[in-house]
C-alpha cells in the first residue's frame, strides 16, 4: 500500500516555512506500514493543485493532502477538492455544532468565515478536528483513500493520530515493518557507534538508524518480515544486544522524552524537585512541566539571570559570586542548595553558564556550563563544555541537567 | 522562469530527516526571482527517480536535484542522470586533483569510492564542490538548466551560493517577486480577516497569505511586477492599508519573534522585567532569554508551580491563595507584584492557570489563564480562556503574556 503526501502552500515553496508536516506524516505512515512513495508540494494555485491531485490519485493507494483549509481567501483546497471529485458543498450540522461550541468557549461571535467552515463536500466523509474549526475530508474509491487535513500542525497531528492512522492501519496487508526506537543521552553518535561495535553481529539482518539531536542520539531498530510475531521477536533480540552494551545511556524508548523518563522516576520514588537556572533561562523547568501531572513532583524554582536575582531568590551570598564568579562550581552548588531550601524540595538542581554567542572570555568561554545537584545527603557540581549555537547549548545543557538527576536516581 | 526542486532519499520519505534543504533552496531561488512551482521528494529508487526527472524536466525551466551523490551503495542519482541524459561517465582530472587534495588534508588514503567520485557524465558541466568530494552537475538545453547537487546541506549551500544562484540570476528576465511579512498576535485568523475587510480593495492586485500559529498569525504580502521599485512601492502601499486597520496587533515584521520585539522595546525604554510563572512552567522566561543580550533587561523570576513555592519565592500570602484559589486574578496580581519586588525589576509579569489536559473543573476549566502585570504605577490581571493541547495552551499563554507587556509599553 503506497502513499503520496501532498502539502499545499506558497509559504512552503518560498521556504518561509520548513515542511515539518510532511516529515511527521511520512514517519507516522511508515510506522503503520504504509509506504510513502512521493512527497509533493505545490502553491495556493487552483491549476497546480488540481494537477497534483490527478497525479497523486492515479499513482497512489493513499493520498494525504494538508494545507489551505483555513477560512481565508487564500485557502482554496476545499474548492479544489470539490472540483476534483465533482461534489457540491453542504453545511454539516455536527461540524456547525462543533464550531459553535468552539467559538462560544472563546467568546467569539458567529461570522461569515465561521459559516463557511461548516460547509463540507457532499461526497466526503468527515474527519473530526477536535482542536480546530476546519473539518478533515475523506474520499473512498475501493481500497483507495483520499484524505484532506488542515495544515496547522497540532490540528493535523491530532486528526492523524485519532482518525487517519487507525483507519489506514486497518487496510494494510503483506509484509510488516516493525520499529523500535531506543533513546540515549550523554553520549555522542560516534562514541555510541564505537561502543556498539560490530554492527552486523549486532543487527543480524535488522537495520539500525542513528538519529542524532542536541539532547541525545536516538537508535531506531527496523525489521521487515512477513510475520508480525517473528518481526517483534527480532526487534526484541536486537534491542537486548544493544542494551547489553549501552544500557546506562538509554533513558527511554519510542517517543519518550528525557523529561518524561525523569518524571516517571521521581514519581515512582516519591521525590520532589526544584530547579534554579541561569543561562538556560527556564528551559529545564519548562521541559519538566511540559508533562501533564508534573505538578506532583515539580515544586518550581527560580530563573536567576542576574546576580541580584541569584541572591534575592536563592540566597546565594553576593560574596561567593564576587569571589568565584557567577559561572563557577561553587555558585552552581549554592544555587542547587538554595532552591532546594527555599522550596522545600527533596532534590535541588541548578544550571549556570555562558550560552553565548556573546559573553565568553578566554578563562570562561561560550559553552562553559556548571550543573549543580543537591539532595539531603550530598551537594555537587559537574562541569561541561558544550559547542553550538545559543539554542543548541541551552538544549544540550537542559538534557545534561536532567540526565544528572536521572543517574543519581538510578 | 519557474523551477522544480527535487530531493532524493528514503530517509526523507520516512520522516527520519526533515527536508530543510528543500526550504532553503526555495528561499534562495525566490530571492533571485526564480519562481518555485513544485517541490518533489522521491526515494533511492531508479524508476522513481527517472520518472521524477521526466516530469520535472518537461515542466520546468530549472530543475534542482539534491541527494544520492555519495559514494555508498544507495547513492544512485549519478547513474540515473547518466541514463536520463544518455551520457557515459568520464574521469575528470580537475575533480580528481580536488579529491586527492581533499583526502591528503585529512590523511585519508585513496579508495575505490574516491575513484568513483572522480567520474562525471560526459555531457555534464561541473559545479564545483569546495567542501566535499561529490561534484555537482549542470545540463543545459536552451534556456533550461538541470542542476544536480549533493544532499549534504553545507556542501549544497556553498555550491548554490557560489555557483548556482549567480548562474540563475543571470538568466532571469521579466517579473520580480517581492514579499513582506507582518507578524500579528492577540487576534485569530478569522477575526483578523474580518478586521481587514474587503480583501480586493486592500490588495489591489497584490496577494496576501494568512499563516496562523498558536502564538499569532503572520500576514505575508507578495507582489509580482516587472520593475523592482514598483513592486517594493506596491508592497509598501498594501502594508500601509493593512496597518491602518490592524496596526495594534502587528508586533514585528519578517522573521522577528514576539520575544525579540518586546526585548527591543524594553531595551529602548531602559526597563527591566521579571516573570513569575505557574502553568507555563518557565516558558515565558525561556522565550525571553532565547534572545542573545536579554540579560540586559531580563532579571529572572520564579516558576512557582506549587502553592508553597508561590509563597516562599514570591511572598504570595497563603491566605490569599486559600481564599481565591491559585488560579485567580488576585493571585496573578500578587505574583506579578511579588516577583517585581523580590527582583527589583521595573516590570513584573505573571501567569497562573490550568494548562490541562487534567486539573480542570466546571468553575475553572482547562485553558483558564490569568496574566498579571505590575509596574510602579499599576497592578492588574487579565483573564483568558484558551483551547488546544497542553503545549498549545502554554504557547498561547506565553504569547498573550508578552503581548500584554508590549501593549503597556506602547
Amino acid at each position: 500500500m503506497n502513499a503520496t503526501i501532498l502539502t499545499i502552500g506558497d509559504e512552503l515553496l518560498i521556504g518561509q516555512i520548513i515542511n515539518t508536516n510532511q516529515a511527521w506524516i511520512g514517519e507516522q505512515l511508515n510506522l503503520v506500514n504504509v509506504r510513502v512513495a512521493r512527497m509533493l508540494t505545490v502553491g495556493d494555485d487552483m491549476q497546480a493543485i488540481l494537477t497534483a491531485f490527478t497525479e497523486a490519485w492515479s499513482r497512489s493507494d493513499v493520498v494525504i493532502v494538508t494545507g489551505g483549509l483555513g477560512p481565508t481567501h487564500d485557502d482554496i483546497t476545499k474548492k479544489a477538492v470539490c472540483t476534483f471529485f465533482d461534489s457540491g458543498l453542504v453545511s454539516n450540522d455536527d461540524v456547525r455544532k462543533h464550531i459553535e461550541e468552539f467559538m462560544r468557549k472563546r467568546n467569539r461571535t458567529w461570522s461569515p468565515s465561521a459559516e463557511e467552515q461548516t460547509l463540507v463536500p457532499r461526497k466526503a466523509g468527515i474527519i473530526w478536528n477536535p482542536l480546530g474549526t476546519a473539518a478533515g475530508m475523506l474520499f473512498t474509491e475501493g481500497r483507495k483513500r483520499f484524505i484532506v487535513l488542515p495544515g496547522v500542525p497540532y490540528e493535523m497531528k491530532e486528526m492523524m493520530t485519532q482518525s487517519v492512522l487507525p483507519l489506514l492501519a486497518g487496510l494494510v496487508e503483506g509484509t510488516v515493518i516493525r520499529h523500535r526506537t531506543l533513546r540515549t543521552t550523554g553520549i555522542g553518535e560516534s562514541d555510541l557507534a564505537e561502543l556498539l561495535g560490530n554492527i552486523d553481529e549486532l543487527l543480524q539482518g535488522a537495520s539500525l538508524a542513528f538519529l542524532p539531536a542536541p539532547t541525545g542520539v536516538k537508535l531506531r531498530i527496523s525489521v521487515h518480515d512477513t510475520d508480525v510475531a517473528a518481526a517483534d521477536r527480532k526487534v526484541a533480540e536486537v534491542e537486548a544486544r544493544i542494551r547489553a552494551k549501552s544500557d546506562k545511556y538509554i533513558y527511554g524508548t519510542g517517543t519518550e522524552e528525557l523529561e518524561e523518563a525523569l518524571g516517571r522516576m521521581l514519581l515512582a520514588r516519591n521525590k520532589t524537585i526544584a530547579v534554579a537556572e541561569s543561562c538556560t533561562g527556564g528551559l529545564v523547568l519548562e521541559k519538566l512541566t511540559r508533562i501533564s501531572g508534573s505538578s506532583a513532583y515539580v515544586l518550581g524554582g527560580a530563573v536567576a539571570y542576574s546576580n541580584g536575582a541569584k541572591t534575592a531568590l536563592l540566597g546565594v551570598p553576593a560574596a561567593l559570586i564576587e569571589k568565584h564568579g557567577a559561572v563557577s562550581a561553587e555558585v552552581a552548588e549554592a544555587m542547587a542548595d538554595g532552591v532546594r531550601k527555599v522550596t522545600g524540595a527533596d532534590i535541588g538542581l541548578s544550571v549556570t553558564g555562558i550560552a553565548g554567542p556573546t559573553g565568553g572570555t578566554p578563562e570562561k568561554p561560550v559553552g562553559l556550563i556548571y550543573i549543580g545537584y543537591a539532595d539531603p545527603s550530598c551537594t555537587l557540581a559537574v562541569k561541561h563544555q558544550f559547542a553550538g549555537s545559543r539554542a543548541v547549548i541551552r538544549d544540550r545543557t537542559s538534557a545534561a541537567a536532567m540526565e544528572l538527576v536521572r543517574r543519581k536516581l538510578l
